[in-house]
Formats: structure tokens, sequence, C-alpha cells
């Protein structure tokens, strides 16, 4: 099989990488570099320490000989994409090339023009390119839970939904209520895949990811196979924050009150969940929609998880609520369907206290580089 | 009230513009004359003639003094959008500076990639000057019935409806499902004026359009007041065309079998409901969706309608079934509410006819203009 990951130097593609080469696939992935830079803008750097690329493609073929090729490029540099596609000719394609922080998107207009320009015509570059060149090729597309928002209090189905209105029933999208501009972008980038697929026939896979933690990934032999580590506000998901900041002995600043409820998943899993997409396509013209994330969680209860691991290990781990900077509930009805998946074979590789305990032993090793740059975890980037 | 229009050059623009100053209210302008433009691109023009924007603002300057202000400018471009907001002090702004033609954005992935950077990114550069320097000003943005598609076959509600689901009741957006990525990028539009209202407390109302047609408004006084009217495939909207080709002696060129049925609404009951709705904004902080149409008709039915109009006066009309250039159902389900306008006094100015009948009158003062073009009314702009 020919993959190929634009968004192969992030958190995922790199993680998605080394799995797939490990299963004997071809791998092509081509990367702007906007997340190294992007953090940097933030004056963060990676909790866990990364060789640059070309030390990465060094060493993958060094593994894995021809199987992976590398090419710096912008899905918004309309000719580098059709270039790539036409050569590589992907029997699939992991799209994860765009800007992945809500709080980024929400810094200013500036950063939210950026956000959504770079992420909504890159998806549409790319559809572009599959449907003159590959169209035969399954897009695996990154979207996220929090498309469906938390606002209406009803259950989240993946995608779509059966209702009746005056009479007539129909299965129609669920709605959308996104929190944050870069969230809405997609929601663009769903609406804008969805159409494709009927007017053109493609097929694809919109994932909507719930929350991802961790470090590592079964593939991951040594630490030049480590993927990055972000925990600055921006950039870090929350609990990989709340695990940086029990190694350097800060306390977990939990927004409000905590009771914000959202879908989570270990990088391990996503990795293994994108696996099972990338083997099991959906038909030709079909947009299926997979709610990709395992276990529901409070973030107050995830506090008290990584609370709980860290002082079994010896950290001294404390809890404090801080005023939130988000305009968002504090608390609410939360329940989403995630069969699909489960449907397919995934079972999670291990309970998420193994998995906490695992990453805060790996950045207790770094705990000089989450220290020199503590004053990033909380920036208090604001909502309003 | 100071009413500001960016798009104030284009087909609504500039009757929106006579309407307001004839109302005594201080109108400022913009335009970056890409409708100009694009239309030239189709290698068409505007069927009446129309004097350029200097002219018109010489005689809108004899007409209302220092009333009108214009300034040539773009809403992708930041840093002129906000200098505009901050030194007009707008108290409503209507949004009619987007790319508006479907088949336009059907070319190729250049014209995709152009109308959806055009529409979301102006838009989002106007959502955040407002925010920043005119928060309780009204936005009043251009959508369009297409934002909802034609395909559930459900009816049509204006932007919400009450649904139950798995046992619990919520008021959420009604899908949208357009048919081409002009059409999207409308639906990418209301989501994030939507989103603007609820994180800045912004007041918008989002017009869900039906088809325009007409040349005359009741503002205008000579030709000197006249609006452009396009007639090429891509610019000019489905009554129109028929007309055009009506003066010319062409059939009237059905898609399929024209069961297509659409909302239709006169350009002079257009400028009534904007109007309507400056009048009558929104309270502080609410997303407000109305349907902005008149009547709704089959394409059949309206290419009958021209061809008796246009056989009473003397033209001789036939009807030309064609093969379908876009991807959409020939015949379908269509009810859609429009009681919003009307609660506020919407009534419609005179019959259909009678606008069909003014319409070909005028067209056929200017008969050499659309023969010298009549090679743009039919491109066959595929839609696949």
């Amino acid at each position: 099989m020919r993959v190929l990951i634009p968004g192969i130097d992030g958190y995922i593609g790199w993680s998605l990488a080394l799995n797939q080469l490990s299963k004997g696939n071809q791998v092509c992935g081509f990367d702007n570099f906007s997340r190294r830079k992007n953090v940097e803008e933030m004056d963060s750097h990676s909790g866990i320490p990364i060789i640059s690329m070309n030390e990465r493609i060094i060493r993958l073929t060094k593994d894995y000989g021809d199987k992976i090729r590398f090419v710096e490029g912008d899905l918004l540099d309309a000719g580098f994409t059709d270039t790539i596609i036409k050569d590589f000719q992907p029997d699939v394609v992991v799209h994860l090339a765009e800007q992945p922080s809500a709080p980024y998107s929400m810094i200013d207009q500036k950063h939210n023009v950026y956000t959504q320009q770079n992420n909504v015509i890159g998806n549409l570059n790319l559809l572009h390119t599959i449907q003159r060149h590959s169209p035969n090729a399954h897009l695996i597309k990154l979207g996220t839970m929090g498309e469906y928002g938390y606002d209406p209090g009803l259950e989240i189905p993946e995608g779509f939904y059966e209702i009746e209105f005056r009479g007539k029933k129909a299965k129609v999208p669920y709605p959308r209520l996104a929190g944050s501009w870069y969230h809405w972008t997609k929601v663009h980038d769903s609406n804008n895949i969805m159409f494709a697929c009927k007017l053109w026939g493609l097929k694809s896979t919109d994932i909507m990811q719930g929350i991802v933690y961790g470090t590592k990934t079964d593939d991951m032999k040594d630490e030049q196979h480590n993927t990055r580590f972000d925990f600055d506000e921006a950039f870090g998901t929350v609990i990989n924050r709340f695990c940086a900041q029990a190694v350097i002995g800060h306390p977990l600043t939990v927004h409000g009150i905590g009771g914000q409820t959202r879908g989570f998943l270990a990088l391990n899993d996503s990795i293994q969940c994108i696996s099972l997409l990338i083997e099991n396509p959906p038909n030709d013209g079909e947009y299926r929609v997979v709610n990709q994330f395992d276990q529901q969680f409070s973030i107050m209860e995830l506090a008290k998880m990584v609370q709980s691991v860290g002082n079994k290990i010896g950290l001294n781990v404390e809890i404090q609520n801080k005023e939130n900077p988000r305009k968002e509930a504090e608390e609410h009805y939360y329940k989403a369907d995630h069969e699909i998946l489960r449907n397919l074979g995934f079972q999670r590789i291990r309970e998420i206290e193994d998995e906490i305990e695992i990453m805060l032993k790996h950045l207790i090793k770094y705990k000089n580089r989450i220290e020199d740059k503590k004053h990033v975890i909380v920036k208090d980037i604001k909502w309003k």
C-alpha cells in the first residue's frame, strides 16, 4: 500500500509514518515545518527532544530503505501538491497538515485568518489534486470531536443522524457547533470533503478525533524515533500539559471548575485507529465520519488521575482551579457514539493510568527542557 | 443611519446604495471591482450599460451631496478594512462583497480556491474589524437559499429547527447541503458569523436569499442610475438569462427537464427586504437567519412565463431543453418558510409577469449589447 502523509513531521504524522513503515507499506511524507515554527513563535519547544527531519529520514532509510520518501513542501502550493500526488500515486492520503491549535487560532485576527486559510485552502488543493491524479485514493482527514461542540445537549452520533421534521424523515448531517475558529476550520473542511465525495465520487474517512495524549507508540524503538511533545498552552493538549506540570512540580491548572467533558485517546491508540481505517476504506463515493476516541472524562477527573499516578511514582502533585480563559460551558451533558472503529476491531492497548505512568516517566528524563520553558504552559490566551 | 456597503459596485450593492440615499441615510461604499473584471474574464459585459464608479459617484454627489462616499479597496486587505470601518463608524454593514457565482466557482481548482479565499477570508476580516471598531453595528450578510441545498426533502425553516434525537429535544441549525463550491463558501461564512455572534456578542442578519431577477428598482430615476445586468452563464441568474435570450430570439435553454424548484425575488423586492432588515435589527448578540424570497417556481414554469410575456409584447420565444451541465436533482420536493420578512412588512411590489415585462422592454433597448456577446449565455461550465 502506498501511503501519503501530508504533515509527517507532526505529533501524529511522525508516529503514523513509523507505524505504516513497520507494516511494510510505502510511505511518502511532506511537511512545511509550520508546527516547529509555530511552537517556536509561542517561545516553546518539544518537551521530548526530536531530531531534524533530515536526521529522521536518514534514520528511517537505515531502518526501511527506499520505503520512505520525504519532500519539503506546502499544501498551499498547488503546483507542489499536484506534482507529489501525480508522482507518488497514493492508495491512501492521511491528511495531517493543518494548523491544529484552537488557542493559537484565537490569539487575534492574523492567527485566525492564517488558520482558516491554511486549513481550508490546503484541504481544497488536496481534494482537487486527488480528483485529478488519484481519484480512487482513500482520503483520511483528521477532524475533531470539537466540530460537534458541546452546546445542544444531544447525544452525538457519528456524523449523521435520522430526524423527523414536520412529518418527514431524513438522515442528515448532525449539527456542528464548534467552539473556536480552529474548530470551525475543521467543519469547513468536513463540508468541502462531503461535497467532493458527492461531486466527484471520491471516498473519504473524516475522523472526529478526541484529545490525544501520550509520548510513545509501540513502533518507537529508541529516542531517535521520538515524536514531538508539546506542552505550551497553544499546542499542548490537556493531559500532556498536566503531565508536564506534574514533572516540574507545578500545580495542574484546571480551567474553571473542570467539569468540561471530552473524549480522549492515547497516541498509541490513535495510530491503531488510523491504521484500521487505512486497512478498511469506505466504498467509492462514500463520505464516512468516524468518532475516534476511547473514553470520556471530565477535565477534573483527568487532573485527579494525573495527580494519583504522579504521587504513586514519587511526584508531589497539586491541583489548582483557575479562571477559565475560554468561553465554554464548564459543566454539560456529553455522550458520544464511537462504534465504527470498535466494529473494525479497535481495542485500547492499555489503560489510561498506565499510559500516564509511561508518559510521566518519559518526561522526567527531560524535566529540564520543560522547566526551561515553564512560562509557556499557562499563557492565558483569552477566548473573548 | 450610517450604512456601509462593501460591494457597492455590484448588482444589488448599487441598487441598495440608491435606496438608502433616497431614505436620507449616510452611505459609504467600497469595492475592488472584481465583478467587472470577472465578467470580463467570461468575455461578457453588463447587458444594460453602466457608467464607471467615478461617474456614479459624481452623479450621486450631485443628487445627495456628501451623503455618499466611495473608496476603492478590498476586504482581503485587512489594513484597508480596518481603516474604513474605524473612520466611518457604521450603524449597519451590508456585506455584498463576495464572489457570487456558482458556475464560476466550478470552473476549476483556481476558481474554487479564489472563491473560497475571497469569500471566507474577506468575511473574517470584516467580522474582526467590526468587533474591534463597531461592535454594535448590525452586520447584514448576503447568503443564499442554496446553502440549504435540495437534498433531504424536508421543509426548510429559517436557519434553525427543533428536533428530537434519542429522547432529547433541541433547537439546532438546519442542515446545510450546498450544491456548489460557491454555495459552500456561504455556509462557511454563516458558520463563522454564527460563532462571532456567540463569541463577541455581535448582532447579525444572515440572508438566505432566493434568486434575484430584474433590471430596475423604484429608486432608479434614469439610465445613469442603472445597475449592472449580467447574462453570461456564470454571472447571469436564470430569469435574467431567459429574458436576455428572449430579446435576441435565442430559445430559452432549460437545464434538463427543468423541474428544479427555487425561491425567486425581484431586485426591487430584494432591496425592499434589505431595507426592512436595516430598519429592524436583531438584538445584541443575536444571529438571525431570514429566508428572503417571494415565490417558488420551477425552472420550466419560469421559462413558460418568460415565453408568454415575451410573446405578448411581440417577441417569438421558444424553449429548448438541453443536457444539464450541473450535478443536481431535476425534480425534487421544495417547500421553504419565509415568514420573518413578511412579519416585518414585506409585500411584493408587483407580480412577476409585470416585472418580466418591464425587464424585457428595458433589455430590448440594449439588444445589440446582448447580441454581441450571445456566445457567453450558454458556455456549459461542467459541474463534474
